[in-house]
C-alpha cells in the first residue's frame, strides 16, 4: 500500500461545524462559523474552539468569557457559511439571514433559534497557540429543537440532519454505518440495533426541516461586499 | 420556535474518528479509538485529543510524547468500533483486525498502512481536565494513500470515504451541500464548482477501497471477552 509524505496541515475530518454566538460591539449579537471546535473532556463536559485573534467575534468572546456554539443542520449550511466568509464588523450576520438571536438560558450570548442544538459555554482557560488562541470553555447548558424528541422524551440527534466540514467543503452525513459496539454485538442484537437506527435515518430525512434560514434556499445573495479572499482560503479555522 | 432545556453533555457533532496508534507494553504497536478530537491551530497546524487516564495507551502516549491519528474510512469502520470497545491490555488489536502498523515518517509510533491519511504528532502540552487529559500536539508529518492524489498531484480529500461519529453512531458522508464560500459565489462560479464536487463525489464512491480490514466486511467476530460495558456508555470519549 503506497503512501505519499504530505507537508503537515490541517487535514484532519469530517470536523463538526459551529455557527458560535457572541455579543459584539453595542449588545449586538454576532456569529461566527468555526470548525476548529471539538470535545475535549466528558466530565464536566468541555469543548474547545479556536478562533483566529484578528476576527471580530474574538475580543468580544475573550472580554466576556462566554459563547454558544449552535449546531449546524442542512437548511442551515449556507447560512453557517456566510458567517465563516464574512466579518461581523461590516454588516450584522442575523438580520441579513434572518435568523433569530434568541435568549441562552445561562449565558448572555445569544441562541440561534433556528439551530438544531446549542451548547452555551464559560470559558475556563485561554491557549495562544500561534495563528488561533484556543478557547476552552465548560458546556454549562443544552437546548435543543422540541421535533428532536421522541414520544419518550429521548434526544434523537441523528434526526437533525446535521452537516460537517470536510478539506473546504460541506457535507450531510449519509445512512447509517454502524453503533458504539457494533463490532463485537451479537448477530441479532445487531440486527436489532441497525434496523431501528435505519429506520430514524428515513425517518429524519422525510421530516421537513420547520426553517430555513434566508440563504438556505436558492441562489439569492445578499447585497454585501465580496468575502475577504484571505478568510475564505483560511478555511473554517 | 420551542426548545428544550437539556442537561449540560457533550452534544457536538458530527465528530471526526482518529485511530490514534502508539507503541505500547514491549514496543507492541497499540490502536485506540478517539472522538474528543480537534484542529486547534493551523500555523503551526495542531490538533488535541482527549483521553481517559484509565486507558491502556494513555500512559504510553504521555511518556513517549508521540502518537499518529489515522483517519477512517467506510472500510475501516467497524476495526475503528473495535479499536474503541477494547483494550490494548486484553488483545493485540493489529493481530486481531490484520492491520498493518507502517513505520511513521517522523514519529516512532506506527502509521496504519491501511488508513486513508494519518496526522504524525508531537506533544507540546497536557492539560488535565477531569475525566481526560487533553494532549496538545503539533502534526509533524502527514502521509496519504496514494490512490488520493489526482492526475495534478492534488489531495482528494472528498474521495477518501470518510466516516463520522455522531452521538453514539458512525455515518458516512453524503453528496456535498457546497463548497467554502458558496453563500456568496457568483452564480456561475456556483455552478461550476458544485459540477466539479459532485462529480468528484461519485468517482469516490465508485473507486472500490484498495482494502478491507477483517472486520470491515460481513459479521464475523473475532474471539475475545464481551466489550467492557463501561467503555462503550462512555462513547469514543
Amino acid at each position: 500500500m503506497r503512501r505519499r509524505k504530505l507537508k503537515p496541515g490541517t487535514l484532519l475530518g469530517p470536523l463538526p461545524l459551529g455557527m458560535v454566538t457572541c455579543l459584539g460591539q453595542d449588545g449586538r449579537p454576532n456569529i461566527i462559523t468555526a470548525a476548529w471546535l471539538g470535545i475535549i473532556n466528558s466530565e464536566p463536559p468541555m469543548l474547545s474552539v479556536s478562533i483566529r485573534k484578528q476576527r471580530y467575534s474574538h475580543p468580544w468572546i475573550k472580554a466576556s468569557r462566554e459563547f454558544v456554539v449552535n449546531l449546524v443542520d442542512e437548511p442551515l449550511a449556507k447560512a453557517a457559511d456566510y458567517c465563516g466568509v464574512k466579518s461581523g464588523a461590516d454588516t450584522n450576520k442575523f438580520g441579513d439571514l434572518g435568523l433569530t438571536a434568541a435568549p441562552s438560558s445561562m449565558v448572555k450570548a445569544p441562541t440561534i433559534a433556528e439551530s438544531p442544538l446549542s451548547l452555551e459555554c464559560r470559558i475556563k482557560r485561554i491557549l495562544e497557540l500561534g495563528s488561533h488562541d484556543m478557547f476552552i470553555a465548560e458546556i454549562v447548558a443544552v437546548t435543543a429543537r422540541e421535533e428532536l424528541f421522541d414520544k419518550k422524551d429521548r434526544l434523537c440527534l441523528a434526526d437533525a440532519g446535521l452537516a460537517a466540514y470536510l478539506h473546504g467543503n460541506y457535507y450531510p452525513l449519509g445512512e447509517p454505518l454502524g453503533f458504539m459496539g457494533y463490532s463485537v454485538a451479537a448477530p441479532h442484537v445487531y440486527r436489532r440495533r441497525m434496523h431501528v437506527l435505519k429506520s430514524r435515518a428515513r425517518k429524519g430525512k422525510e421530516a421537513a426541516p420547520a426553517v430555513r434560514a434566508k440563504l438556505g434556499t436558492g441562489q439569492k445573495k445578499p447585497k454585501s461586499r465580496p468575502p475577504d479572499r484571505k478568510q475564505q482560503k483560511n478555511g473554517m479555522g
